[in-house]
């Protein structure tokens, strides 16, 4: 059964992303070649060419749907009903058990955040980004609700992201597995709740002429 | 002239650990063999194996030198006699210049920095502890001048460590060269000020009995 003939692009396309993945996941992101892929499925290392011009972009895609997932699971959190405070500690500690789980505990994966890292991939500008945007939202509704202090959503969201640096970040996270991350996630939580319910004085204007 | 002759032993200690450290700034950690440290101070290999039983045991001293520097930096800005608030600022300011000017814009040494981090030097635990009780320090004096609301100071330093991994941590430092890390440092340090004024949720105890 010719899988071209069964499939619409969208389809293909999908298919070579599920079992690259599962390669990348069993062999690891290095050891993976267009061909084992094209095998796996039956077709030609060409006629995955006609889809992804390269290897790199089949890693870009898996790893985009990788942390697209992060922000469904995010997303979610912020959007129940209950208080800021309360979300905002479930939000870190979804993202830092997701992460861990995808990024570190799988080792052959965190292959790939290593070079996606390395290489300063866009997606990861991105889901950066949206991870300071999604803070930014819960951020804005706990100040609308009273809960907060009144701030700029965004400057503060950035800042409560970096402070999770080493509960979220996969390198970080792998280079500290001893430690009892879960109990630091919480309490960095708590951390970031109190400086959000007691406002942030805003950072002086430096550098501007006088 | 015979170094061995002039100097004593904690004077060759030293200078031995003064050439070493001139070798890693300019030809690289990985690159300096003994043999090119004792050429330099006119002695013998087997001399130098008399005061240090390794490389490794040179490059130890080196990077516990670097980091007691750090020490002496901080807790002199912890003793002057201003507000725990300005002085958390000054303190988190300081160490991220210091880390920025030794480790990431010293290339050379910042090779150093990845074979402790990754050989998980007892050193660097030792001086991450040390961190956290000046920061301990800093903030026990600002719940004694009432500036921030009582809290376990311990526990409250090390939540204030762990938000400054961003800015402190050589690798990360490296990653976001491209960024204001001044002004994010800044921004940061309002950030656990606020949340130490306001007070942080004690963590409720996990895995506990019952």
């Amino acid at each position: 059964m010719n899988i071209r003939v069964r499939l619409t692009p969208d389809e293909t396309r999908n298919r070579i992303l599920e079992v690259a993945e599962e390669h990348f996941r069993r062999v690891g992101y290095a050891k993976t070649a267009i061909a084992d892929i094209a095998a796996a499925l039956g077709m030609s290392p060409a006629n995955i060419y006609r889809f992804f011009p390269s290897k790199g972009a089949i890693n870009e895609a898996i790893a985009r749907r990788l942390l697209e997932q992060s922000h469904v699971i995010a997303r979610a959190i912020v959007a129940e009903d209950r208080p800021a405070a309360d979300r905002l500690e479930a939000l870190v500690l979804a993202l830092h058990r997701y992460n861990t789980s995808q990024y570190v505990t799988e080792r052959r994966l965190h292959d790939m955040v290593e070079v996606a890292m390395a290489e300063n991939w866009p997606i990861v500008e991105a889901h950066l980004a949206e991870v300071i945007s999604i803070f930014g939202a819960l951020i804005a509704d706990g100040v609308a609700r009273g809960e907060f202090a009144p701030c700029d959503p965004r400057q503060a969201a950035t800042l409560v992201k970096h402070c999770f640096v080493c509960v979220l970040h996969p390198s970080l996270i792998a280079q500290c597995a001893d430690q009892d991350l879960e109990t630091l996630t919480l309490g960095l939580a708590r951390f970031a709740v109190a400086a959000l319910k007691g406002g942030v004085a805003p950072a002086p204007v430096r550098n501007q002429p006088m």
